[in-house]
This record gives C-alpha cells, structure tokens and sequence, in this order.
C-alpha cells in the first residue's frame, strides 16, 4: 500500500487527508452511492463531476493549512469507504463534523470511530471548545451517530437545510470539551 | 443633510449601507458604548481602532456587492445612532441579523422597526427562506428583539460565543418567510 | 414595490445602485435600444450578453465600494427605465458622467433631475471639486443635458472616440463646484 | 557602459524602460528638482521615498507588459536626466504624454526628441490614433514641448489639476494620426 | 501525545507534515543549530525570526496542496528533532531532498531512515522519477546521507552556492527510480 | 522597420523583448520547426497555439519586471527568426540560458553572437554570478554553443529531460564570472 500522511483510528481504519490522489476514488463512492446522498446531502443534488470535487478538495485543503477545515476520507483496510470532515471556525474555537460512507462500508462502526478520533484532534490540537453535527429531523442514521459520539441534541432549526425542491429542519447537536487545554 | 442612498423605514428612520462615510461616526460610537458592547460581543473584547473598522466594513461591503451581506447603519433624525446588519447564506437561503444600539437612541423602537424592514427586503431582494438571530442567554434587550420581528425559540447551543475568558450559551431565533417569491 | 437602496430624485424618479436585480432589466433595456446606442456608445457596437453585463455592473461596484464611481440605475414609476452613473478620479478629485435612457421614457426631463442629484451628491459625498460631460460633438441631446446641467464647454478633442469604424471628435464639458465641503 | 534594452533616438540619446536599475538615480534626480517639479506636479507635493518609487515604478512596468503603458527614463552621454513616458488606453487608442528633466540637462533639445521617437513609437507599434499632452495653462516650457512636437491646443479645462492647496486649469493639446497601420 | 497525521517511518520515527504547530519548536531547533546550519545554508545567514518561519512553512503547505513540496518535522520518540522536506517539479516529475537534525539527535540513522521513506514516497506518491540531493563539496555528512540513500554523484556544479560572502561548489546527487508507476 | 527596444547584438542582428507583438511570428517559426525542436524541447510534443504562447510570455515578462526572467527574440536584419532567454534565480545569483532558432537562420552564428551578448547583459545588469547551460546528452549542436560561449562540462543528470516517452539525460555547462559587479 502506497505509503501515505494518516491519521490513526484502529489497526483496521485510518483517516487521510483528502489529498489530490482521494479524488477518482471519491468521486466513484459519491456516484455510486448517490440515491442515498440525494435524500440529505444539497450538494449531491446536482451532476457530480471529477473536476468540480477535485476543485473542491483543493479549496478544503488550502483551508486545512491555515486551520479553517479538517477535509478526511475513511480508509478501511486500505480502502477509500467514506469522509469525515470538519469546518472550524477558529474565531469562536467551535468545529462542525461532516460524513458519510459508502453502503457497502456500512455496518462495522467506522463513521462512529473515526468521529472520536477527529473529535479529539479537533480539541487537542485546534483547541475547538465546542463542536455541533447537524443533521435532517427525519435522518436517524446520522443522529445516531451524534449521539454515539456523546453530542446532546440542543434544538431543531425549521427550514435550514434546503434540499432539491424540499427544506428539511435541522437537529443541532453539540459538545462542549470537557476542559481546554492551556496557551 | 448629505444625499445618500437609503432604504427608508419610517418618517424619522431610514437605513444606509456602511460606506466609507459612516466609518468616522461608527467608530466613536463603538467606543463610547464599548463597556455595554464588551458584555455580549467578541469583537469588543480588544482595542477599537478607526483603521480596523475602515478595513471590515470594506469587506462587508465588498461581500455586499456578491449578495452574501447587508451591512447598515441606523440613522435617526439624519444622525446614525447603531447598526443592524445581515449574513447571507445564498447557498442555504438564509440569513443572520445582529444589531447595536447607541445608550442614547434606546427607547424609540429603532432597532425593532429597523429590523423589520431589513428582515423583509432580505426575503424580497435576496429570496431568503429563514432568518436566524443568535443572543446570548442573558441578554434579555436582544431576545426582546427577536421576539418582537415574529422569530421562535428554536433552541440553545451550550458554550457557542466566547466573549472574553467566558463562553456564553446562545438561544437561536428562527423565522421562516411565509412564501418563497418566484424565480 | 421591492424594497431598495435609493437616493431620492422627486417623487416619481430615485436613482438605485445597480446591484445585482438590475442586470436583466439594465440588459433588455440595452438591446431594446441597441440601434440608437450604437450611434455614440463603443460598448454599444458588439453583441450585448446578460453575462458581460452582469461582470461589468460587478466591477462596477466593487470600485463603488472604494470611491471610484456611482454606478445608478434610473427609476421611474418604479420601472427601470434608463442610466447614469460617474467615473471618480480620487486622485484629482474630479468626475465624469455617464447616462443613456430608453427610448420610450424621453420628455419627462428624468436625465437632468438625475443628474442634478448625482452632480450634488459626488460634491457633497464625495468632496469632487470638477466634474466632466463629454459628449460626441454631433450628439445634441447629450450635449443639452450637459447645458442644462449648468456644465460649460470647454473645448473639443479631435478623434477621441472610436465608434465601430469611425472616430469621434468629442465636446468636452466642465463644472467647477462652487465651494469644497470641509475635511 | 552596461548593456541594456534601448529606444534609439539620436547619437547622444536614447530612452530605456524604468527598470528597476533607474530607480535610485531617478530617485536623486526627483529630489534634486523637487522645487521645480512642485510647482507643476501633484506627485511632488509630499515626501519622495526610494521605496514609494520602486513600488510605482513596477506597477507601471506591469501596465507596460499588458500594453497600457510605456514608461522610460531620457539618458543623454549614458546618464539618466529626465523620464517620457505614455499613458496608454487601449480601449480607445489614444496615449497621453507625460515627461520632466533635470535642470542641468535642459537646453538640449532632449525632451523634444524622446517626444518625437516616444510619439511614433506608440502610433507604430501599439497602433494609438490619438496623443495627448496635459499642461498647466501657466506652465510656459511643457506647452512649448507640446508645440513643437506638432500638437495642437484644443481646450482648458478648469480646476483640473490638484497642485497643493490650489487647483490648476489645464491645457490640452491633442495630436491625431495620420494614418492608421492595418490590422 | 496530540494526535496528528504522520507518515510512519520506524517505531521511535515519524514524519509529520510542516503544519503551523510545528513552528515553534522548528523555530527554537533552528536558533539552537544556528551555528552549524550557518556553514552550509543560505537561508541561516540571517536572524531567525518566528514569524518568517510561520509565513514560510505557510507557503510551503501551500505549495504540498499543488503537489510541490513535501514538507516534514521529523519527530523521535515524540519529539520534534529536525527536518527533511522534498521541492517536486511536477512538469519534469523530478523531486529535490533537503534535511537537516537538530546536534543532539545525531547518531540514530533519522534522516537515512526518513529520507528512504521519504523518497519511496515521492516515487510511489508523486511518480517521481528522479530525485536529486545537492550538498556543498566539503559538506561530508550531508554527502554520506545521500550515498547511504543509493544516491550516485553526477557532477559538481562550480560556484553555485551562496553561503554569506563565500560561493560553494555543490556535488550533485542523483536517484533514478527503478520503475515508473503506470498512468 | 517599427521602433523597438532592443539589446544590440551586432550590425545585423539585435536582441527584443518577448512582447505581444512577437507572439505571431514566433508561434508561426516554432510551428514550422516542430519536428526538430520535438526531438529535444518536453513544451514541443503538444498542440502549440497561438493562445497558450501569448500566456506564457506575458508571465515570462512579468518574471522580466521582478528581475527573474530575460525572455528575447533574436532579430536578424530586421526579422526575427529565434530566441534567447535566461531564468534568472536572484537568491543564488545563479541563471540558465535556453534557445532555439529557425531552420532557415542557422550557419550565422546568431546564437553565439546573442548568447555572448546576453551571458554579459546578465552578469553587468543582474550581477549573475554563475550561469548554466543545460543540454540533451545527445544535442551535439546545443552543447556546442555551451562550449563556444566559454562554458564548461560539470556533469551529467541522469533522466532528468522527460522528452515524450522518453527521459533524456542532461549534460550541465557551467559559466562563473570572472569577476562580480559591486554592489
């Protein structure tokens, strides 16, 4: 396996940067799972084409250097499965996490476990206080996740998330770090 | 008094963008009001300085010109006496507003009648779906406000706004506009 | 009427910014009129796309947002109906105006109760000290909106504007504000 | 005498682009005139910093590069005496003249020669149809430049040009070419 | 110990990219290794300040995004200890090694052990196919690194280093990867 | 013949800028040379267009305004049938010269005459102090030129020329000053 920067969850699953070689692999998860990531995801509304996300990947990663975003993709078993990723606003030390994963990954608790491990990275080495996932009312799966992580469900914002033709209500869910570490 | 551009509000009242001109007047306001504006505002927290106000209000307009702000200042009986400002999410369709007042304007319904304005030229001009205002807990003025322009209660985020060494929680304000107006 | 940033001209006229809404107005407009303005107009001798105005009314106020020009819109009875903007040499604190109107709302005088108020407003809110018409020596009616204005001419540059093929000799009209505002 | 990239004008003349080597001399030769150069130029009013000139110096080779500009200083014997340089539109095909000579270099018709090599070369190889020279109307030695070089005086225009706390009238002088080379 | 992307080298060693945590403790190294950094590095000539570091490293981030650099700390037993970093030229897919270890540090094999990493990396990574270490002549421990790495030594470039008042001849190294990997 | 500027190299042959009116005649002169300049240049084995030179030389004279590039055409009685061009690395006072020349012009000794000009245009005005010449192994005429402008064989780097499929290696020529400039 080409020797990569990653992050480590468990002997099976690793957390890489979403770097310019994810790209081919993520956009062939985001189409083949699209059906799903329709239901939730605004961004998988349209035509999902290789240039626009590696344009996008770039823009994450330039904000990751000056420690804005924290752009991840799963590896299981040395395989691209899914993303987790977080925006920090570093302004208010606060972070908001992102995933999902491929269908076929489902099943074997990775979203949940690398959740934790950029959960704490966030605390530890961006300092981020608190952190929020939000999520569509009606999409269980992803407050599972919330609240596996340990997140508290802090209110429901109407007519947040627009997706297609629909507006869904957001669950807002957050944690606040136990205590943060010194300057 | 100098012609301007105006979005008007009432026979004493009218809005104008923070131009270059206001900077001045803004400016001194701030810091005559600084001991109220440092209980709830990060930004207050440090030194006021003309150049930095000069350099944010070119960005919020600068951001203006792509539909993503509405940066104003409140002008009473043609002297500018507070601010009440939008964040545009165009993506989402949404929008946040924030306010201050000057000590010596309170009292006239300004901040109020102001925001219902604003709140409607965002639905009008911009085609927002949902508004947020975010106040801290304790700030009763400001959650008057908001439940004063018809917004709802839709939660609280624990520890979200650091003002100084203290992390505040903040009840979110949500309004769903009516109707959508057509492409 | 949608609510809009406005500067006042008489009750049935106020000149708006031209934001973003005005393109497909601004652009029908244009081709509505497109014979008449290709006569005086070097824009004016290509083919006219919604996306090229739409750039340019960008660039246009984004130099608003830093002193270098006025771009407004003419509304009549709340219709678009025409243009008048200046070009601001901060520099040399000096001005050039710009305007055409559509061809169905001539006679009503709206070019010079526009100009009149833009004239004083780039004084007053702007501290310009002179301001210029140029006119193509052979266009009458824009050369009698400088008159009426108050602008005397002050000489004619030979072949200073290219119209497709042909070049222009071009009147050039001042107007020296009689008082400067105070710093 | 080092090598560098010349215009040539006469045996004892030719005009170099204002590199970045010209600019400590051109620096001493501003400030070695600057009671002269006040008198006429808004420039010369405050301070002259090697810095602020090597800053303005690039800026008017990056226009030079994007033919909008063409920026020499005079060199007479192999020593920099005085700079001509052009102001170019190329939305219009028109240029403007702009030039200045240190005193112990006067009276040898330099000005005048670099003006006539300077013209052609703008009307040969950027194709401009039509050259300016701006003068204060009092300003006895520009304007006889103006002359001899074959333009012709078109009009003043009034309290155009900034000098210090007074504002003076400006004569223009227009000079058109010939012909036009082929596309 | 703070979690945090690395590129695994041996069980006491890894490699971390040069993200902005890592610049106090590069900046502190530096300033302990000046003197011995300063008899081969054009870049220690001059103060050390942190804040240039800071930019520095920020640019070099920038430059991995595009897939230009691969800038590391290398990190033993948990602490930062020195550096090996890689400039890539995508157009000639060709890569440049440079390293250097804080004195203490010495003695362990880091930088032969990370610099195999690193170049298996660029090669499997990047598709580099050629590398090329470049020390000064009398630099024996820099050259020794490049020969244990499998470097061959192609030529010495005259005069090529500037080190203070004095120029370094510089021995080139070169690396061919054995195989190229496929498109 | 239209005036220029140039760096006179002999009676018949002078050396000028890559300005935009260069553009067509040498996209002209390298499409007629392709086959011949593919066999050793990696930028001939693609399509060449009129397009991507005009962008490549307005970014090598926009390196010319920073002293980093000196990008030429060598003229010959009045024509232009090749270039000559130096990357300049300001840091290490280091340059690397690379030419062409039309079929048709070869046998007068023109790269010769204009690299000696060049190589001392570059020591005198950039205080250059070590230049480099890099040849395909196999190029017998390019070293040739190295060797006749006084430069030495240093090395050679081993499949450093990607040139199609194929990677050439390249034999490095070395110049060092004689003597540098004072500052």
């Amino acid at each position: 396996m080409t020797s990569r920067f990653v992050l480590p969850v468990r002997d099976d699953v690793d957390l890489v940067l979403r770097e310019r070689w994810t790209a081919e692999t993520m956009h062939r998860l985001a189409v083949a799972n699209i059906d799903r990531l329709r239901v939730w995801e605004p961004w998988a509304q349209g035509e999902q084409t290789l240039a626009a996300l590696v344009a996008f990947d770039r823009l994450q990663l330039l904000d990751w250097v000056d420690g804005r975003c924290v752009p991840t993709a799963i590896r299981h078993r040395g395989e691209l499965v899914g993303t987790i990723s977080a925006r920090i606003d570093p302004y208010h030390r606060t972070a908001e996490l992102g995933y999902w994963l491929d269908a076929r990954a489902e099943g074997h608790g990775l979203v949940t476990a690398c959740g934790a491990v950029l959960r704490d990275h966030l605390v530890a080495a961006y300092r981020v206080v608190r952190l929020e996932i939000r999520a569509a009312v009606q999409n269980r799966r992803s407050r599972a996740v919330a609240e596996r992580l340990g997140f508290t469900h802090e209110g429901t914002l109407r007519a947040a998330l627009p997706v297609g033709a629909d507006r869904h209500d957001i669950a807002v869910y957050g944690f606040v770090a136990g205590s943060t570490p010194d300057d």
